[in-house]
């Protein structure tokens, strides 16, 4: 009783959207929507560092030491919500993603890595963190390029 | 010239939708969908941990480690997204996060500070891992009941 009353709490806390998911593999649409959320945060905490190398933006290290924690975290979340039975949704997931998915995970690693770097640089300098935050661009411009439809 | 093509490059990298608001605050549909996101993914992380107290998912020290950590970086970003300006979006922020600002801050650094205890929990076992999840979620609980709307 008292674990089926705690299951009740989590349903509540978490809402109902996620309560049917959760006694089983998500759903596709669940899928997509925490992919896609993964997505909108990396374009939270990047973007600011993008106008900063851009020369839009004051350079502030602080704020790219911030960004750069807050992404080494993010930029681990979207890659198991591409499952195959999400291909019949609604996104602008490209074919190539399952058609040629050696490379898909070949960009998520890159990326990866450019973002482990970025964490790193992040606290040597404004010439070292540009230089990241430039590398991590590249990788977002290649991968939404081989694996996104425009 | 090399510095508005790398502002392009980050618009196109990002996304139509970000690039209106880079070069300012925020507006406030993006603010709100940002917020959202982070709630999307605290549910997707936080998820399992409540299925492990509730026994509804076999205890798993490694997964609770892992989502602890990635649940420590997203419980810092929704909250600069509920900010006045979008009171007029369509979301479920209950009227009392600005009537009353302070007890919703409270309630954020509450749960941040829950959030904390069970990143250390995670690696001191089960018994210790599983008390610090139901924190967790009695803080969820509690915030949503107080500053969501039904």
């Amino acid at each position: 009783m008292q674990k089926k009353l705690a299951t009740i709490a989590l349903a509540l806390a978490l809402g109902i959207g996620y309560t049917i998911s959760a006694f089983a593999q998500a759903k596709p649409d669940v899928l997509v929507k925490q992919r896609q959320a993964a997505m909108t945060l990396q374009g939270k905490y990047f973007g600011p560092l993008g106008l900063m190398n851009a020369g839009k933006l004051p350079f502030n290290a602080d704020v790219v030491a911030r960004n750069a924690a807050l992404l080494d975290a993010l930029s681990q979340m979207p890659w198991d919500g591409f499952t195959e039975d999400t291909k019949g949704e609604k996104s602008r997931a490209a074919p190539e993603i399952y058609g040629n998915a050696a490379g898909f995970k070949t960009a998520q690693d890159n990326f990866r890595g450019a973002v482990t770097k970025l964490v790193g640089a992040s606290k040597s300098g404004e010439a070292a963190a540009k230089a990241a935050i430039g590398e991590v661009l590249n990788n977002c411009n290649s991968c939404h390029k081989n694996f996104r439809t425009q």
